[in-house]
């Protein structure tokens, strides 16, 4: 065994649509002795492995831990032992806030080299595909993505910043601490900032919620938006009514070429 | 033609590597009659087309503009009111300082509907792939993307706020400005920040030169990097050489199941 070589290649499968995942990503699933997956990645991901391969569930699920990061950790390891080279299939992108530094350093110390296929990440895939730009000329020129779900919940301090700035604010696990960053927000004195809530985000049960930090949080009620959801503030969360659905409002053609 | 259906499918075509395409981008070009693609996007992703497709090149690459983005605009639109249905490829993700939010407005202005297919963003996956993650618990809780070339051609202001905050900072398009962007560091005494560049992220030529904010400059100059490059700023870009290169020192494995 000591001269197998052990790897552990980890797998982003993106937002929640099986087709956003990578070419790069299905043709690790397709060669795969073994996978490890979390509970958010869609089960037809799994139908690109060989018959043979051994899938195992090691998902957490917000609010339910299924493992504990550090049992994934040593499961990892044991597999890698076991099979050699693994594929650790995990949700959206693995190194945005998916904890993946964490398993290939912890394998690293066990001599498990390591090797990272990017997946889409929700934090800007999920506003693009209801029409929400992170950037655009004159608008916005950067974003910023933090996570609702730190022990310290850092958006405070941070956040004076990003209001000075032109940036979209981007919060991945975040909707269960809404009324936390209205409040801030609101301190600040930004009212009338625009504000949009997407749940399952990419999927055919997606939801989305549209307001001001005003009224967004009344809003979010009424429409019973929960996690997984991603919050987007900024002027560009109020962009999806005009271009997408402009084509549609659009009665006479410009007839461009005559 | 009125009544015919218009429409047009931005599709990312991701960081470099032409596997790094997502599933759902490939069968967009496959069932494509007309695709308009970037001087970025990878020669490899059109060959996913139908032969008898019209690929049209639209390129532009930095400092030698092929076609203006005003050129690019009135083209979607004629091809589709020529062809109906049209696909746009574009290099990382449209949303991400890709401009396809323009380019969706005026299609819709002109009554053409669009489709967003996400691409993988240079942003995150450049450094995941060199083993920099952007967000790592304990290490930084969110991360900034800023652009190095706004509309004005200058440096986003927001970067001077991004450097203040805790975020990890990624330019995108900034190599050229980098010793402005060394000189907004330096003011606000961060000499010591980590800091990484990734020249061609992801493509057989990719290169990469990692220093301080104190002797970046030189360091880069003597490793040659030039556009397309990213930077990033902060803990995280000192991580690569951690973690990736443990596994490889390793001499002798911890038997963690005996």
């Amino acid at each position: 065994m000591s001269t197998r070589k052990m790897k552990v290649t980890l797998v982003g499968a993106g937002p929640g649509d099986p087709d956003l995942i990578t070419m790069k990503g299905i043709k690790a699933l397709q060669k795969a002795r073994v996978v490890l997956y979390d509970a958010l990645t869609h089960p037809d991901l799994l139908e690109y492995c060989p018959e043979e391969c051994v899938k195992v569930h090691v998902g957490k699920r917000f609010g339910q831990h299924s493992c504990s990061q550090d049992v994934i950790n040593f499961m990892i390891v044991e597999y890698a032992y076991q099979y050699g080279e693994i594929v650790r299939l995990k949700g959206g992108d693995p190194f945005v806030f998916g904890r993946g530094y964490e398993e290939i350093e912890f394998a690293a110390r066990h001599g498990i080299e390591s090797e990272v296929i990017p997946g889409i990440s929700s934090s800007y895939a999920v506003p693009a595909m209801v029409g929400i730009p992170l950037t655009t000329r004159g608008v916005s020129e950067s974003f910023w993505v933090v996570t609702g779900t730190t022990k310290s919940l850092k958006l405070s301090s941070d956040l004076a910043l990003a209001a000075q700035s032109s940036a979209t604010v981007v919060v991945l696990m975040g909707v269960h601490k809404l009324p936390e960053i209205v409040e801030i927000y609101s301190g600040l004195g930004l009212l009338n900032e625009p504000i949009a809530i997407i749940q399952n985000g990419t999927l055919p049960n997606q939801k989305i919620v549209t307001g001001k930090i005003s009224n967004i949080v009344p809003l979010a009620q009424v429409g019973r938006v929960s996690s997984p959801a991603i919050i987007v503030i900024g002027r560009a969360a109020s962009l999806p009514d005009s271009a997408i659905n402009c084509a549609k409002q659009v009665s006479k053609k410009t007839d461009l070429m005559s």
